[in-house]
């Protein structure tokens, strides 16, 4: 091996973030004809087409040079009103970063906040890249599940909580945090003088309308809020956040040396994005949804799904999840994700509903001779 | 004051990353109506039809999803035959990373190799992105001037030399490595097991065809290219490294939890750009560099400018940079860079000509009689 390709070369940071779990799993993937895939992260609908056509024209009108770093003021305006009208967010253009998804808004995140040994609070299962930051930047991650009640937090003794993070709706388990939880959170961030994160990328998926706003309640939380998700926009990379001013132009300073703006026809198509109606896709999903979990109760334990677009499901008899995801593929040629990254029980599968009709109704096939012939006693 | 909005809050490295001294400067340009802008760190011409036309088309072929972490395929392909046609750099697709920008790919680099205390050899004067990467992951900065022999290097005792970076040609200086001296670093790399980055996002704004490729002469460089520069695309987040495949490896890992991918439509346009011809523009701002080099040279000294479109120049009886910048503004309306950022002296400023030559002229004009006139003896 070559000198300076020894390990020595990495940061130490390196040693503390891996795939290779999962990337064996990808490599049985690349073998397969016409897979049932339920491991999906992004919406199947085409973007829009007022969002494509606002991606046009902006092109057309030459809109190809950097933003200023903390992006568009036309499209920050526009943020000011959704959270005012949609999220019952108070805000403000200076309080609000435009960035290239919520996953460079939480790189910036982690490296304003998060020095190495400081604590960062999960609500459990979390998702997989927040664990993955705390990881790498050395932070100490402390997990809650999700259905805690306020006298819960009381037995976690916190030496140096510095950010407390949650998924509403969540990925992976579609769960929507409640009223009573949200201000048990804001009350633990103000006892600890922790940042409260409300990630809120999956906010329009929310089949019930019981979805609240963290911000809405605890005016200093620091909200996500994503494009990729909402409005099937994945590869415009465009996100933004809100919170108190101290710490948006923290983030504006970092991304100045770092994401420098977001692509800039997004930034415009934003704009144009916030007025589109998705809720014949959401209702799509919501049908999916619900074939899904009337099939699945019959024979297995899931996290009730209220929200996103997925099923965080129990794998039959406890089995491991990498070998029934091995099985999965091998035999029927279906993808759902092991749940071991979200979680750190390995029993769990994270299902994607966010799929055309056919292909769930062939997932939900293959899962039902799966758990009802193939691993029953 | 907030209690959770106290310093503390925010991470250690917070501490080591400051824009103040610019800021105040850019209070000032606010006000005005008519400014020469000799600042600009983006060309001026626009982005060509034929990128335009590709992001069109990829976005009318709904290319809006995410692409895989590493970059599409057909984008590194056409890398593939750039980096060995252009740069005489041996790679392959599996040896390449598209990113956000140069700047995302720089971030990363970070990330993945310099731990606290770690020493990072810049040639000076340097950009000031890397200066500020340096300084906020806690390593440590040398700097050798970029006029540097194989003997100077000798000089100097690493502890635990971990990157060389530099950009050729550079920004600030516009100054264009030589063979000795690459061949000079390419041993200390060897000597002390440093990563060898070199960034060549001006690599076409080569006047006399001097430059050369750091990879074409030492394999295990990091090479960093830009299509931002190149074809005026600096809205369009685009951007690649080639180099050793345990580090693009490492890099492409890192990004999956952080950039995720660069934009969809921009990769698409990319392939695109890299048939573009500008030699048209690059004509345009070698007249430039003429005229203001010679006019220049009857009144202060600079930094030979071979490259980029920037010339580095001294104040005028070595004033403070920021004081002059200071009197540019306030009586000619005219904007250039204090040069400290770039270096640890202080009586120097970066002139920027990508601009129309009309904006050029009216530049010269003030800044003869700034020199001439008031700063005489």
């Amino acid at each position: 091996m070559d000198h300076y390709l020894k390990e020595s070369i990495l940061s130490e940071r390196m040693n503390y973030i891996d795939t290779s779990q999962i990337r064996k799993m990808f490599d049985l993937v690349q073998k397969l004809k016409n897979p049932i895939n339920l491991s999906i992260g992004q919406p199947h609908f085409p973007t829009p087409e007022p969002i494509l056509e606002a991606m046009h024209k902006a092109i057309q009108e030459k809109k190809t040079f950097y933003t200023i770093t903390q992006g568009i003021p036309e499209l920050r305006e526009k943020l000011v009103e959704k959270f005012q009208k949609k999220n019952h967010i108070q805000t403000s253009t200076d309080q609000i970063l435009i960035s290239s998804g919520v996953s460079s808004l939480l790189l910036l995140l982690f490296m304003c906040i998060v020095d190495p040994g400081d604590e960062v609070l999960l609500l459990e299962p979390a998702f997989l890249m927040y664990r993955s930051l705390i990881s790498f930047f050395r932070g100490k991650e402390i997990l809650l599940n999700q259905n805690f009640n306020s006298e819960d937090i009381k037995n976690f003794k916190f030496i140096k909580l510095k950010m407390i993070l949650f998924s509403s709706p969540s990925n992976p388990t579609g769960y929507i945090l409640k009223k009573d939880q949200i201000l048990a959170l804001a009350e633990l961030a103000e006892k600890t003088g922790a940042l409260l994160v409300s990630d809120e990328i999956y906010e329009l998926y929310d089949y019930e309308k019981k979805f609240i706003s963290c911000g809405s309640l605890y005016p200093k939380t620091i909200t996500l809020m994503g494009f990729s998700k909402s409005y099937s926009m994945t590869g415009l990379r465009l996100a933004a956040a809100t919170g108190p001013l101290e710490i948006i132009r923290s983030l504006t300073t970092l991304q100045q040396y770092t994401i420098v703006c977001a692509p800039t026809p997004s930034q415009y198509a934003g704009i144009q994005a916030l007025d589109v109606d998705v809720s014949d896709y959401i209702d799509y999903y919501k049908t999916n949804r619900d074939l899904l979990k009337k099939e699945l109760q019959s024979f297995t334990e899931f996290y009730e799904p209220e929200g996103a677009f997925y099923i965080f499901t129990k794998t039959p008899k406890n089995i491991p999840d990498l070998e029934f995801c091995e099985y999965c593929i091998n035999h029927y040629e279906l993808l759902v994700v092991p749940g071991r990254i979200f979680t750190n029980q390995n029993y769990w599968i994270r299902i994607s509903y966010a799929v055309e009709r056919e292909q769930l109704l062939r997932g939900i096939e293959a899962l039902k001779k799966i758990y009802k012939n193939e691993f029953s006693n």
